[in-house]
């Protein structure tokens, strides 16, 4: 390992979780900030201007709430971190790289809703940050870097959760392609999967 | 209730209070962004400009002191409170939620100030902040999460005013359809109405 | 005093603190925003184009500069308060408000460096920074919230050199009508006369 | 020293880095906004609207890169960091601001990329945070602000890392004026050396 990482030994988990949560706050919050009605010079576009709103609404309102259950995860994981070091780091702002997409992609999917290659760049930006969350988990996982006490059960359990999430966002991009309302409604589900009573997500995942 | 939603008994309270407090503070410095005056080409605009401004300026100003006004219920509410559970969290996020559609309202009727539909989408977006908190506040008492020693008739009291403001903003949506000009006035009662000295809220209320 | 205020006595000083770093990280970063140059269709416009940007990139680093001496007097002041209560949680939402002003001044006097309006308006929004600082500052020690051990002194000093600032500011407001120039030269020298040594402001200020 | 300076001894090192984290936090995440892909009228465009995008994305994740290491480095010298004072704030709010002007340059050059003015600015602005940390550092360590226990040794190894970046923006800068692809390579070698392995660091820098 180079030397610089080998010195990010001393990163408190504290201030990776400050500044993680710093950037998720703000990413969620500005993406709220392409929803704007300008002054509108005849009342009648009024409703015009609100049902083009609604795409954009919706999809702002998904990856909020995407972003929202990352923002769990993420601190369920860094809760059970004994240790950190500098690969973790990295991982972890690899993670915060690809969260930093989510406008854009929202955005994109938002002013464009029936343009496949938007569900397939939304697709994208998801699985990649499912991916990058993995990559971290991983790396925790098999560094040995956590509290004793979690049982290799629930390892497995959010290992599959999140396995299956990668998958439906890979098959959300590609069903794009051929209609966007099936990728529409994997965008709805995956959010909603992690609602639904444990047994159903054990089955599912298995 | 989901292994996912059962497993966030962990997340410290101040964890939460970091984030409500950074995505406050976002949001309410990022609505001020759309107060803005490019480069003007004739002297004489000035003024025009300026004048354009001004219900901008007003409904920026309203915003802000009503987000707030949340703010500092959201502390007091939190200070109270001894345990988090995952739903809490959840009913969070959704107050978050709404909070972040506040630019957009503010926006809105800033742009558009005659206007009664945007009268009413303010009014609305309002109304569901005050509507999620009171879903917060309820879970948080039923649920006895908070410290011994708050009294049933102060829960009463704040209760009651977040029921009179919710009720409010309601009424404000609904009488913008007929006058904007009462629902500006409704707008501006409801912070009115928090600063009030207590005699008179409880009269209200009742 | 009504109920609302009166119940935020339990607001913890660092929370106040976290929620104005907050505010103002945001402020000094997002009114960056303003700057930039789009992609150019003609390499000759690049000079021109970098021309303009001039008069805004010194108003930035000026509105910048002024920001962060706020801020360190912030946390100076916020150092030495032992108890806060609601009044002074609202003195500084207050002064926030003010602050939050500043991107839209910068960004008016940027863009129109030679109007005289805009070095009025942007002299009106620093001398309301001023002043509501002062606000903040007189409550604090009429309310004797401090630590014991600051001098009369001390105190004196540093209310004398805000009084000195917020008269500098309404006289670069008035000054702008007759010539820009002289404003522009008061907004310069109002954040240097922070940092020369103490016997000049000393003699100055009386 | 002037009074205003002087009374900065009490900022403790911890509120200096939340502030610093909230600035970057917000500079790295607001740089994404520019990446925008609104309305499009014709199916068509979709392809064209990417490919216009792909030198923005570049330069983005460049950025994004550049700023975390920056990041890194400034968590580990505020990690060494035993006392603070006044002048130590001041280098470190000059070097806050040029690291917010990392979106500036970043625009401009995603927008231009082949523009050398473009590949110049971006130059100088990082040129310009490597000499600010750079000047940050060097206080530190005259002033002996430092714990005991750095060794000498390493002192060396990372001032000489950071002159061999200052040196390289600086190459780069000036190259962009001949050929802006020896310039894109410098800015992708810079931070790709923060990798390389210690012994080949340890023989270019001296």
């Amino acid at each position: 390992m180079d030397t610089f990482t080998e010195n990010m030994k001393s990163i408190p988990t504290n201030r990776i979780e400050a500044l993680s949560d710093g950037v998720i706050a703000i990413i969620i919050t500005v993406m709220i900030f392409d929803l704007k009605i300008q002054s509108l010079t005849k009342e009648e576009m009024v409703w015009e201007e609100l049902m083009m709103l609604t795409p954009k609404f919706v999809s702002y309102a998904l990856s909020f709430l995407s972003l929202s259950i990352m923002w769990v995860n993420h601190h369920q994981l860094f809760h059970q971190i004994r240790n950190t070091d500098g690969r973790l780091l990295w991982y972890n702002i690899h993670l915060l790289f690809w969260m930093s997409m989510v406008p854009f992609g929202t955005n994109f999917i938002g002013s464009n809703p029936f343009l496949w290659q938007a569900s397939l760049v939304y697709g994208i930006i998801f699985f990649m940050n499912a991916q990058s969350f993995t990559l971290l988990r991983k790396y925790v996982v098999e560094k040995e870097l956590l509290y004793e006490g979690i049982s290799r059960k629930a390892h497995l359990r959010i290992r599959n959760k999140n396995r299956l999430a990668q998958g439906l966002y890979l098959l959300a991009g590609i069903s794009a392609v051929f209609s966007v309302y099936i990728s529409f409604m994997i965008f709805v589900i995956i959010p909603a999967m992690y609602f639904t009573p444990e047994k159903i997500i054990h089955q599912t995942a298995e």
